[in-house]
């Protein structure tokens, strides 16, 4: 008996998860840009330089091909957005996921900008998993939001009566106004705009003695 | 010498133009689910009942078909939210705007919502004429809400040192956002979310002896 049997598939398994992991990482940049519906077989063998069959073997259809897209961005987005903000806890951890959403942006991490802001507006009209997929990150971004701001209330570092629904609105509508301007006129000036108005918008719910 | 010489192409002009027309708003609707990318005379044809042959005889590319696209979408949203808001002036014309636009939404105009919304996010991180197109219309939609800002300043209405590219900036955040999340989830409350946060954006910027 030897090592091989063991060693060879495992191998295997480990370079085609890799290759998966090419594939979807492409895909992801890509989707930014031409949409998920953009994304095909075909584009991505061309992209990654992987043969048409070797791509077509990771994905069973192009429903499936986009679903893995969107999980991948869900963990690019952890990985780059939520992740460093959860060092901080309250308003602190609220004010550290706006910003590190603009960074985000800001440093063109993405050709294309936000995945989910771009696959929310492309899918608005639809119905389907795909929809409910990225339906469902978008609501996971919002509770994020969500908790960080109760959290806030719970510790007195933000207003008791603060509406946490409307401002957790609000910081959404400007972070992602900040990406849709950024990439539409080549601009830095409505992700300043929109860390000001960030900035404000918390800084008015904050009890009178700390807002000084 | 009869009339007919004069008659017959006068009519088979205006025909063209009423397919033309026809063929352009369906394009509009379609282009708010499917995408600008989506739009194809094979897909327009169908969704028309007119021949290929008889879409394709009124564009010379998919991109002529696409910048028409965008044209007719320009009027549509100037008929159905700019103009009824020019009745009014300064700080009425900015709510009029604004309410306008959520009720555009609100009320399904379009399949897919807001037809700039929905390009400049396709769009947005791609070059060309047709984006620069959609990035010129957005631009003409934030200078009406900053020209009817700074007439509201000038007269009074809100605070001389009201930053107006900042409050122009925050209430289309708002009513984009409504607009996004309106559609995703199916959900009428990021509308009324929107209204409460325009109108107290607003009141925010208004002398204190009006603001009462």
């Amino acid at each position: 008996m030897t090592a091989e049997p063991v060693v060879a598939p495992r191998r295997v398994r480990l370079d085609g998860q890799r290759t998966r992991h090419q594939i979807l990482d492409t895909a992801v940049r890509l989707a930014t840009v031409e949409g998920l519906d953009g994304l095909s077989i075909g584009t991505l063998a061309t992209a990654t330089g992987i043969s048409k069959s070797g791509v077509y073997a990771h994905f069973e259809s192009k429903e499936d091909l986009q679903l893995a897209t969107v999980d991948t961005a869900r963990d690019l987005f952890i990985a780059d957005v939520v992740a460093p903000a959860l060092a901080s806890e309250g308003i602190a951890r609220l004010r550290a996921l706006c910003e590190s959403f603009l960074h985000f942006v800001e440093r063109r991490t993405l050709p294309g900008g936000c995945f989910f802001a771009a696959a929310a507006a492309e899918l608005g009209g639809r119905q389907g998993p795909l929809k409910a997929r990225v339906a469902a990150n978008q609501r996971d971004w919002m509770r994020l939001l969500t908790d960080a701001a109760e959290e806030a209330v719970r510790c007195g570092e933000l207003l008791a009566d603060t509406d946490v629904a409307m401002l957790v609105f609000e910081l959404n509508a400007l972070v992602v106004a900040a990406n849709t301007a950024f990439l539409l006129h080549d601009d830095e000036t409505p992700i300043a705009r929109a860390r000001a108005a960030v900035a404000r918008v918390i800084m008015a719910s904050v009890p009178s003695a700390d807002a000084g």
